[in-house]
């Protein structure tokens, strides 16, 4: 590790540090699962110590210059995922149910919500591995990191900040209200009042505990791994209803419903990113519907298996209730297209995000008008406020670097021979964090260079790509 | 049209007239060949009258105010190419070739200098119609206008400048020497000269005269139109040798040349264009001779059949020497992404152009810097000169444009229902003006919405987006 042999990157040994102290505190979970299901927990308690003790020794590092500027918080998320990654994938690694790299894939596809599995049989696993993967979701649908930030106390006075910053999806992060610590409690309400809510109601519909809690885990990241092989579809009907709406929710900002906490309901509906998510998934419902009615002997079933699908597909989540292979190519290129768009900023999705979609076609309306208009000077406004220059060109620089990396990673993963869709579909399913995937039910029959591919376009894509970059690009320079 | 119903853009009506003037005088050549092979003259003879009276009558209309801003410059050039394109299609469409829509599709994709045909079996043309079809490549590669430019006498000094900015590919057209008039009389002297040599090599090589003027029309134009069904296949090792290395050489920006007979030979290779287009060609020429010389029994043919297809898909012409549909994925992803970058800005060839590319990387990474180190600020430099922040966002709104339309095109084109490849080959290579691809030897199986999709489609990549943009979306301005 090159790029941490810096006096001034001290702070970031030390922060990774908490955050691994933190970590191991989440192996109790799948631990007490172990105790209810009487299976091993050594796959769980191995990796647990070895967090801990990795944790307690960068933690000795003495850092004098504790602050943390925009890099440092950059460099601390994308190298605490590397590292959270690693150590997650040991139980999957130690309870022998996959090789390493294969457990690595899994545990990547895990914690950014991604869902895309590499296991043909998930009946087989332990509970415990089960309960893993899909609090994997859920813990890293928040951010692993904002997860520590709310539950250690951190002692730096607001500078967690640029660390928020870099983990949360969306081109703005802003604060709810004074304090981050706060503002991450208040969300962490909303995040687990959703959830709660959602395994009542599929209890209610008759799942079981224990697939109530996991699905809805998945559902609340938008992650997607499943309890059975055939994803959600032999349950019932009013389970996938709660299921496809519950993504729809997941897949809306939170500030918006701390708006309607604190602000009433007619404010809503002045969001604009939120207008655009109803009228895309509306749009999307309604031809899917059109196109697919025809393939069902049963309209209403129809109906149900395009709204589950647009809802999963758009929420980057990626469960299913039915074959989506029998849909005709311009549906396809459809759920393609909302794959790559996703569904709000400030929600659990992974992604373009709808803000920047609109940012985006703001600003290229500005430069139409300006090259037929040279002098019009105009700035863009977005949920009522002007946009800062600066993020309009972050937000291009973003898409540049989305559809370059995505292109990379066709090209390399295009040496397996697969066919077109095969390769496209399974880039765009992984770097979107989606996990569903046409043409593909597991991942497992990709080569090892593909599937370490994969693990970097789910790191990239759940990060939204600056983090990474900046950790492999910035080490010369110093 | 009700975008011109407006007093200001009488200079646009008047102009277009003169182009079509300009136009009527074109058909000339294949009336020439009507009579050397005793073919029927009257398919070229209705579009000559029709297009001068036309001419004539726009020609008509009074201008005072004889000024072209940029805006009307896109608005002519954009008009005129649709005009020229409809006209054009009479020859096809009268010698009952084929109906109207594929005639027409015919006719964009020759003067877009695309190549894709819609004819199974080209050798059962009449040789005015396939002499047609290549002059059409001839003129369209320098642009139409740029021709009438060049030989009509149009009174506003100084004023075409515009026409050109909106016809000519590339980021920036700048003039060689002073005056518009003799710079247009330059290039074409290179551009002739370039052909004369290459159809004195092809005689050289073996080639009939009608041929060999027929596939330099196509290369010059970076078209890639045909005389025989198997494109060159059949043609001798050094004919498919010449056609290559001129291919290459019509995709260099044709400053170079005119710098090459002033300056002599040292200043080339400071073009940083010209260097990365040579980089891209050498790595691209051995990543496809190294995964496809287990396919040849002979590794010379590998090698000659690698250079040219790269050459031929680099430069967006579209010949080809051998089934590419053999190729490994990882060739055809390369080649499709080849199909996106093409060559160098100022040159014949469609596509995105290798400058833009360098534009764009160098404002990404200036970005990524800036994410790191908010405050540093420094210009973009390209070919030793500072670019104008203008132009680095012209190029972002362009890539945005370029992606947006692909994405659509592929959304419309999907109806059709063939698969993800195909679909996808077809939008990438009429976009591109390439014409070349995989899975499809002619687009006459694509229904009409598809075809009228891909005639907007290759007028958008011809013309590089604005110019087309521009008239859609601004009459409603006015």
């Amino acid at each position: 590790m090159i790029w941490l042999n810096n006096m001034k990157d001290k702070i970031i040994y030390n922060y990774i540090g908490k955050v691994l102290i933190g970590f191991a505190l989440l192996f109790i979970f799948p631990i007490i699962i172990c105790f209810i299901y009487h299976e091993n927990i050594i796959p769980f308690v191995i990796p647990q110590i070895l967090s801990l003790i990795i944790g307690l020794l960068l933690n000795l590092i003495d850092t004098k210059d504790d602050s943390i500027y925009a890099k440092q918080g950059f460099k601390i998320v994308a190298i605490a995922w590397i590292l959270i990654s690693i150590i997650g994938a040991f139980p999957i690694y130690l309870n022998k149910d996959a090789n390493f790299i294969d457990a690595l894939f899994e545990t990547v596809s895990g914690f950014t919500t991604t869902g895309a599995t590499i296991f043909d049989n998930v009946e087989n696993l332990n509970k415990s591995i089960l309960f893993w993967r899909s609090f994997s979701h859920f813990i890293g649908g928040m951010g692993v990191l904002a997860f520590v930030i709310t539950i250690i106390p951190l002692s730096s006075k607001g500078k967690s900040m640029h660390i928020l910053r870099a983990e949360m999806p969306g081109p703005t992060v802003g604060k709810l209200v004074p304090g981050i610590k706060k503002t991450l409690l208040y969300l962490y309400m909303i995040y687990l009042g959703l959830t709660i809510t959602e395994i009542v109601l599929l209890l209610f519909g008759g799942m079981n505990f224990f697939d109530s809690i996991l699905i809805s885990f998945g559902t609340a990241g938008t992650g997607g791994f499943s309890v059975l092989n055939s994803s959600l579809a032999t349950y019932s009907t009013f389970c996938k209803c709660v299921v496809a709406l519950f993504m729809f929710l997941f897949g809306v900002n939170f500030n918006i419903y701390f708006l309607l906490f604190i602000g009433g309901i007619k404010n809503i509906f002045k969001s604009e990113e939120l207008r655009v998510y109803i009228l895309i998934f509306i749009v999307s419902v309604a031809f899917i519907f059109m196109n697919t009615v025809s393939l069902f002997t049963n309209s209403f079933q129809a109906l149900i298996d395009s709204i589950f699908h647009v809802s999963s597909i758009m929420t980057s989540t990626g469960y299913s209730v039915g074959d989506i292979n029998i849909y005709p190519t311009s549906c396809r290129v459809l759920m393609m297209m909302l794959m790559l768009i996703s569904a709000c900023a400030g929600s659990t999705c992974g992604g373009f995000k709808i803000s920047r979609l609109i940012i985006i076609f703001k600003s290229i309306k500005r430069d139409i008008v300006k090259v037929v208009h040279p002098n019009s000077v105009k700035a863009i406004t977005f949920e009522g406020k002007k946009v800062p220059e600066d993020i309009v060109k972050n937000t291009s620089t973003f898409m540049f670097l989305y559809v370059i990396l995505i292109i990379i990673m066709i090209f390399v993963v295009g040496f397996d021979g697969f066919s077109y869709e095969k390769t496209i579909n399974a880039v765009f399913t992984t770097f979107g964090n989606v996990g569903l995937c046409f043409d593909v039910t597991n991942f497992s029959g990709f080569s090892s260079l593909s599937k370490v591919t994969f693990c970097i376009g789910m790191l990239l894509g759940r990060l939204e790509i600056f983090p990474m970059l900046i950790l492999f690009i910035d080490r010369n320079k110093e």
